[in-house]
């Protein structure tokens, strides 16, 4: 594959399921060489912030900031959330098979140079700062910039 | 941007933070001088019902019919919905921060002469015809009509 | 269309319609003469299982064996799942308007050439082996096998 080669990646879920699904793609079209974007917009939000507290003033904001309390690791499952015990019992399945937990993918992601970016207008909607998320996020950025990558891209989902 | 260059999107879902993305998506597509159409199959049949009750004879045609009542304004978002609350929220979110409500943001998609087709087989399932979608409805059309626009097209997306 | 052109799809989910929604695509894109693969992971896998019961030594996926039970005729509809009274309405609907069921779908997909693959790291983690799936499955294969197939294609989709 050229090296010029690209992938977009829209992740709006926030479920534990999908965005270890669209990290493993992730990092899968990295390590072949692939130039890979993930556009991370609404809940899939939740899977790049610190953890810590968030300071939202509006009620919805607020709400929010605490249902999804805690980060990366408190993400649940798109099924089997039984009330965080999916989480759980996810956790284990996946380290029992040696798979690498999300906050490790994310990092394989960031070691494989995939660019993540923020929505910008998502992030307004609930919120969320720069400082709410990790600071390996590359750019805070528009659905146009966005678009721009996609349409130039191989491979672009919407997960 | 050539402006022969071509988006494709299957609107599948009928959660209103999804279909906020699509229309965001395909606007953005649309400023860019992209060649837009949205293909709204099953639940995303909702965002383009006219929001005047259904008459389908069939037995789950009348429950979707009821629980579907109203057309865009009624459609709950994909978490937090909490019996319709969860809307009404989202809805008060998005005017604090100065965002469009989905009805402004199709009308935008239609202004950007963003191409809206209906999927016949859906429509059929359901019991929905012609007279129960908004007239700015470009086509009614098959899954073979979607494709031969997606293969032609820079992105698709399916959401 | 050129016959060398290609589709790839991504059947992460294992809801009825959106299941449903894939076989569409695939047969639709296959009638069209491209080259279509899907690639089921996840969730997905169930719309592959020969409906035997699943000998998994682990605690989840004991229970997930047991809770989805049944193949691909007992997935349940992404909304109105009512406990799977939601899967009977939608059998009796789609039978209602000659719309063929899942099983007889994913039999025109084989019959037109549809490559379906089964995710690896998926089954390892669910404990799902190549004999719990149904003989028509082409290969069993890592995420590199899906991107390659994907960046040569025209379409390529997340379900």
């Amino acid at each position: 594959m050229a090296e010029t080669e690209k992938t977009s990646i829209v992740v709006f879920s926030g479920d534990m399921d999908k965005v270890f699904a669209a990290f493993i793609i992730a990092t899968g079209c990295a390590a072949a060489g692939m130039y890979t974007t993930l556009f991370f917009t609404f809940w899939g939000l939740n899977a790049i912030k610190t953890g810590a507290p968030i300071k939202a003033k509006g009620f919805l904001g607020k709400m929010m900031g605490i249902m999804n309390r805690g980060g990366i690791n408190r993400l649940n499952p798109s099924r089997f959330s039984f009330g965080g015990i999916g989480r759980i019992l996810f956790s284990k399945m996946m380290s029992d098979k040696n798979v690498a937990p999300l906050e490790e993918l994310r990092q394989t992601c960031i070691d494989l140079d995939v660019h993540m970016l923020a929505c910008k207008m998502s992030m307004d909607m609930m919120e969320i700062t720069r400082d709410d998320l990790i600071p390996e996020i590359e750019d805070i950025a528009g659905v146009a910039t966005f678009i721009k990558e996609a349409a130039n891209s191989k491979i672009q989902l919407f997960i």
